[in-house]
């Protein structure tokens, strides 16, 4: 017996099944699906994908008895559908399709009403009583079939296909401008001068038999794996050339045979909302093509029921079938022909993040999917989407509309922001403090710009990248941000810049899409997310919110399977506070530099820095000390017994400097001394390549007093909240670490203290001293370190710029051109390098576990927050990863994920 | 029985060996070992180091049975001497010193002359026919009873010792200056009024009984062992503190008893020349330290021979031997007694970079020792020295004397030079073409001041490590150079500097010791070392210089014995020449880049940087094109067929740019464009740390045109070198690999480069492709850059950078703080950080191997030329080091050493 190439499908039944996709291709094995489970599909027939490999290699030749069982499934088609292949009475028209294991979309041919010759089309035309559709079908079908399969199809897009001039003239001569303006008649002109063209391009007359059409139509399918825009997707994709494809032979449906026919597409449930209900639209009288080209307006699917009640009825019993079949929201297509329903398709439905959220959440208490699936279902960028305050969707369009789209950078901050333009940080403040909502605008943003960073709706840069100053700290802060917008001319002498050849002036009303990019003039109304709403605002009853309850019971469920804490990156009690809320578990990073630059705590920090000797700075460091004892206060209370990691200053100190020479003026007056001794401070402390300069704990080596001021800040805190009956948990953690001895030198140092402190207060709190793993060196002598480090905390900036010998600010020149070059697939700043950085946290990992079996590893870069690298650290075995508030959710998503 | 504790030495014979160090310290160990030669040594005997630990640990006390083993020792000592402890006639005295088994100079105490009172003094002065010998001597031991047993010593260098006052007191009230001039009566009050000081402190009357004295000065020497002098000084030796002293008890000999008694020291051979002769000095009638003093000029020993016959040929035999024993030139001090020949001491001697390579190599000729020690003998620095330009000693000497020591800096390039000040590089050149000597001085030198440093005798920055640019290049050049001299006030537009509160002008004379860091005013004449006479100048002919003769046999030895090959980092003809004088076996490292700054070179990469787009870029690289290709041509020449390493464009290219006000004006007039584009294009150009920025592999993969231009200078100048008959081996190194795509990409362009070059000049040449090591990433990566890289070159400049996190120009103000606190035992940038950059190095060798068995590995970083470095090279098996090419001798030397 000859080997099986025909797998028939149809009438309650099917030679194939869905997992048998590698041999029938993903439309072939779903039809058999469909069919088997007695959903009325148009029957046909799957040619395997073993024939096309066995055309492609035997130059356009078929395996032996392929014919045969070809003439069979025909057959089987006839008796099924009582229609005949060739009749002239009652013809069989059929659609040959490919049909891939991985699907191509828009790369390979189809070719529908096969079957069609001057006479059939007269069986075609008495038989649906429409002259006038059987000569549109005829029509269709020649200008298609000599399109894919006999090369009438242009190769270039400069060239004009044949058949369109030739309609374009018909209608020029019959002096109309819509196709369906013509009429039997010129339809049948059309087939002619189509015929015609054929003919004089392929010196062979358009092939009438069926038979013929047939096999010209699977000779051209298999053909098309082979063609050059297939080969370059499934290059670009990673898709093996020799998987081949199917082909499907299929009866054709019309749902424009009269007014008992109907087309129509539907969702299980809603796509946008992801409410548990039928959703869809139909057209009676119509192709498919029809419902989407938007010329009539199609009616909602619960019109159906009235007008079509039988049809309705079986839809409604086969899109639960489907829906619990395939334990997914589906998205159908289906035609009804003459009152008999057909389906053509069933896929998993797209839908939003928020319908992502409820869908699976819904699914799973329905048990339909278990509860590890629907936290497999809801991608990062879902949640994400959830959370993110947005613009609305209609003034958004008119807006983009109305041409008011004028710059486009990097999204950099999530979200939807909109406000009046400002240039400076004390600007932002000052008409923050009136009320106003303000962007802030600036060529790039440091430090000194925190504070007005924290009054703007949005920060938008014209330098930096993904991770730059303002994009990190954008994130942190849940702020909107398009960081590395190059199209802004920013002038701030003039306090104005100029985008797209437009002027936008300090004052004028600006938009920011953190989503998307994109910056549009003046205001588009926002609101935050209903999940912030409840959470952080307080605003919103969460049980009025089913977005929250869904988001809720989501994160339930990821806390109960995950085994990596989240923590969060925060300076803040307010930061603190917010993360909280959103779960987070303890605090992975306080950056105690951040809280310097409140108003009057960076007047004594530069007083620090200008100090001549060790006294005048241990005099300065004791008025910083109540500050910072203040802020750590504050932190553990919001933190509430939760463990919280503070890592000793780390910043070159020249950051905590003004730059511009008017604000140095202004700082020397403060300060009492000249501009120009301030001048020489700040040449001094000029370094050629600060990352690598004197910085984290190289300043508390050369400096001890102001480890030992932090560490005492810290104690004291704790004690006294200690005795407020809050438990404390502090984990002290020292940076930029490359030698043990330095981690041995800072660590006896807040030991000391400790001890000191915990005397003198009369109470003890307990706490740990780790540090940071971010120079390759640390990681490569982890063992050293582990013996003197409590916990490590990969500082994956860092360590990515120092592995990778990139600096984060200066890589925007040639990443993106890297990216495009396939030299790196991700930023690397943004998701985890694992094969060299990852390769380097490993032997860390590895070695530190050597020497401190029990040490706390976590992650606190901003890798903390992306979901790749959440799921690496997992693979690490690593405690916890920490990232900014607004990420908490999403770790804790993934964080589970990574899990299961 | 008990424990042995007390070992004998004298008479012919001793319980103890030269082997016994642990045991008996070393002294003991030598005085043994030369009493077991038959060599006179005054008798006596060691208790050895594990009494120390017992009196240590049992706070002061003593084995039992020790004390009668001291009796025993004593016993024999006067059975030896003929002398009696204690004795009114005929008294012996003895020393006692510590000894541990690492010398550990001046830390510790020694008592001489012990055994004197006030009935032995008179049998001295007696027995030795001297009253006032006795009688000092009876002074000089009651001084050091009471400040070593007795606790006089003042502890703070503040306080005055007793004793001197009293001296001072005495001398006054005699009316003298000199001790010398007290006579009997004086001496014998000074031991009154002595007592009588140490009566009043420490409430108990000076100890008379030698045995008592005799404890009390044991116990103060094992004592010493736990002072806090002691203790600081092992901590920062990293000697063990349980390593614990020898005591050496051994009978006193004199030298002033008479003119029949002499003093003196001697070397078996000429310390500062290395030339095979006895020498050395002597005083009759005179102690040890009357040699050293120079209050009398000693006698050379050759007049001994007929002043004291006998003892000269004793001495003769004995120094023979003891060179003979030892097998290496020693350093002897020795008693004559009464006509006595007694020998106090013998080491190995000191002895100057020339003596130290002369003796070795003679040494090896006399089979004295193997060749192979005389390799091991020859120290990097004594080598280094004798290559060295020198100042003239006595000049030298006068000038420092004479106030004209005005800084001291870094001793960053070895040698001397003298010249006029100059601050720009122009100037330097100008000055340079008019005959002047001069010394460039820069607050720090960047790749624009080449051509002046070249043209400079010496530099002098002001800022700037060991690796500074000023300190490579200068080394590079093998020009002196004193770097990051802090003290240094420079002033650019006033063309002076201060230091010492000195000024000093451009044109001023100024002399640089690059072997010391000192910076002298005024000038001081140098000359070349001899084997730069020889081998580079051709001034010397070879046989006339001992010292060539020396060097060149030694290194013949080397190269017989080494496996690693030695390269040198060249980019001009001239520096190659140099290098394979010095031995060079090929290029590891020609840094194009350094080509580029000629006068009219440097305004065509100019104008390829400013180029608008490709075109214009293209056009630019066209007029480079030639110049390269000539530049390669004069390399290829001077190498004659050895391998040539060279590296693609490197630096970012703002380091081509000009940075002050003027010369931008100068140069965009030069350029045809506005000082304001050239300015906005140094703004662009601008890096927040430019050593992880826009350079290295990055700048020929965003622009492919350089590195398509500079590969086609390589092969069309490598066929031109080879078509006049000379071999050929270029290979293309690309720098800054972090990933294996960026070095594909690249090597793609220079094979295709390649392959075009050969077929249009219809000839080939063998080369290869491979990359730097620099990048942590590319390390931990190694096995995939492998598959693509013919050779490995270890950049271990950048490596250090990126692998400790440590900018080398920014780490000067904490780097020393380090190093003195222990973090980093020697500067990262000069010696090799094995523990971490080594453990990358050695990553990316297994992985390199483990993909390409055969692969090429080298390394071209500052540490080619470091000792230390080369061992560890060695270690990790590389097949060649690349260093600068005065650097290429101890190259060679090292890596003999490490085979061995």
């Amino acid at each position: 017996m000859a080997t099986k190439h025909v797998y028939h499908f149809g009438g309650g039944k099917a030679d194939g099944r869905a997992d048998m996709k590698t041999l029938l291709g993903g439309k072939g094995a779903n039809l058999a699906e469909m069919a088997n489970l007695g959903i009325p599909v148009p029957p046909g027939f799957t040619i395997d994908t073993k024939v096309c490999a066995y055309f492609i290699e035997h130059r356009g030749k078929y395996p032996e008895k392929l014919e045969s069982q070809v003439r069979s499934g025909i057959r089987r088609m006839e008796k099924l559908t009582g229609k005949k292949f060739g009749s002239r009475t009652n013809p069989l028209l059929v659609s040959v399709r490919s049909g891939a294991a991985i699907s191509m979309p828009g790369m390979m041919d189809t070719v529908l009403n096969l079957g069609l010759n001057d006479e059939t089309v007269e069986g075609l035309a008495k038989k649906s009583g429409n002259e006038r559709f059987a000569w549109d079908s005829y029509r269709r079908f020649v200008q298609m079939y000599g399109d894919v399969v006999l090369g009438m199809k242009p190769e270039s897009k400069e060239e004009e296909d044949p058949f369109e001039v030739i309609i374009e003239r018909v209608k020029k001569k019959r002096k109309v401008t819509l196709d369906t303006e013509l009429d039997v008649d010129d339809l049948k002109s059309l087939v002619k001068l189509f015929k015609d063209a054929i003919k004089k391009r392929t010196k062979k007359p358009f092939p009438t038999d069926p038979q013929k059409q047939l096999w010209g139509a699977i000779g051209a399918v298999f053909s098309s794996w082979s063609n050059d825009r297939a080969i370059a997707y499934r290059k670009i994709n990673g898709i093996p050339d020799d998987l081949g494809t199917a082909v499907n032979v299929q009866a054709m449906v019309f749902g424009n045979t009269g007014d008992d026919s109907a087309t129509g597409v539907a969702f299980t449930r809603d796509a946008a909302t992801g409410e548990k209900r039928f959703y869809g639209e139909y057209l009676i009288n119509a192709q498919g093509e029809d419902v989407v080209a938007g010329v009539r307006t199609p009616k909602p699917i619960e019109q159906l029921q009235k007008e079509m009640p039988k049809a309705y009825r079986q839809l409604t019993r086969i899109y639960k079938l489907l829906e619990k079949h395939y334990r997914d929201m589906q998205d159908l297509e289906f035609t009804i022909e003459d009152g008999n329903l057909w389906l053509l398709q069933t896929r998993v439905g797209k839908r939003t993040g928020l319908a992502t959220v409820r869908i699976a959440v819904d699914m799973a208490k329905e048990r339909l999917i278990t509860r590890e699936e629907a936290i497999g279902r809801v991608t990062p960028f879902a949640l994400e989407q959830i959370m993110r305050p947005i613009f609305s969707p209609k003034e958004y369009t008119a807006a983009v509309k109305a041409g008011r789209l004028i710059a486009k950078g990097l999204n950099a901050g999530p979200g939807a922001a909109t406000g009046k333009v400002v240039f400076h940080a004390d600007d932002a403040v000052a008409r923050r403090a009136k009320g106003e909502r303000v962007i802030l605008v600036r060529i790039e943003t440091s430090p000194e710009d925190i504070e007005g960073m924290h009054a703007a709706e949005g920060i938008l840069t014209a330098r930096g990248g993904m991770t730059s100053h303002a994009a990190v700290v954008a994130r942190q802060m849940g702020k909107t941000c398009v960081a590395g917008c190059g199209d802004l001319k920013i002038d701030y002498k003039a306090r104005r810049f100029v985008a797209d050849g437009k002027v936008i002036k300090e004052g004028d009303a600006i938009s920011l899409n953190g989503s998307t990019g994109e910056v549009l003039a003046g205001e588009i109304p926002t609101s935050p997310s209903e999940i912030s709403q409840v959470l952080v605002e307080k605003s919103l009853d969460p049980k009025k919110s089913e977005i929250f309850r869904a988001y809720d019971q989501l994160m339930r469920w990821c806390d109960k399977v995950r085994r990596m804490k989240v923590r969060t990156n925060a300076d803040q009690p307010d930061q603190a506070a917010i993360a909280v809320a959103f779960g987070a578990q303890g605090i992975g990073l306080c950056r105690t530099e951040h809280m310097f630059f409140g108003e009057e705590k960076i007047q004594h920090m530069r007083a620090m820095i200008l100090a001549e000797d060790e006294k005048e700075r241990r005099a300065a460091l004791k008025k910083l000390l109540p500050i910072q004892r203040k802020d750590f206060e504050g932190i553990f209370r919001a933190m509430d017994g939760r463990a919280v990691t503070i890592r000793t200053l780390d910043p070159p100190l020249h950051e905590f400097l003004p730059h511009e020479a008017k604000e140095i003026r202004a700082v020397a007056k403060e300060l009492g001394i000249t501009p120009k001794k301030l001048e020489a401070k700040i040449e001094e402390l000029h370094e050629f390549n600060p990352m690598l300069g004197h910085r984290g704990c190289r300043l508390g080596i050369t400096y001890p007093e102001i480890t030992e001021m932090q560490a005492q800040a810290i104690f004291e805190a704790a004690v006294k909240v200690k005795k407020k009956g809050i438990r404390v948990k502090p984990e002290v953690m020292i940076p930029l670490i490359g030698n043990v001895k330095e981690l041995q030198l800072q660590a006896d140092i807040v030991r000391d203290v400790a001890a000191r402190v915990f005397k003198a207060k009369g109470a003890k709190v307990p706490y740990l001293v780790g540090t940071m793993i971010e120079i390759p060196r640390a990681a490569l002598t982890a063992d050293e370190v582990a013996a003197e480090a409590q916990f490590f905390s990969f500082g994956t900036n860092d360590l990515t710029q120092t592995t990778l010998g990139l600096s984060r600010d200066d890589s925007g020149r040639f990443l993106p051109i890297y990216q495009h070059l396939g030299i790196y697939d991700a930023d690397p700043f943004a998701s985890l390098d694992t094969t060299g950085v990852g390769q380097l946290m490993r032997i860390a990992v590895d070695k530190g576990r050597s020497v401190r079996t029990d040490i706390k590893l976590g992650i606190c870069g901003e890798h903390g927050g992306d979901p790749a690298s959440i799921l690496f650290c997992e693979e690490l075995g690593l405690d916890y990863v920490s990232c900014s508030p607004y990420r908490v959710p999403i770790a804790r998503l993934v964080a589970a994920q990574a899990v299961l």
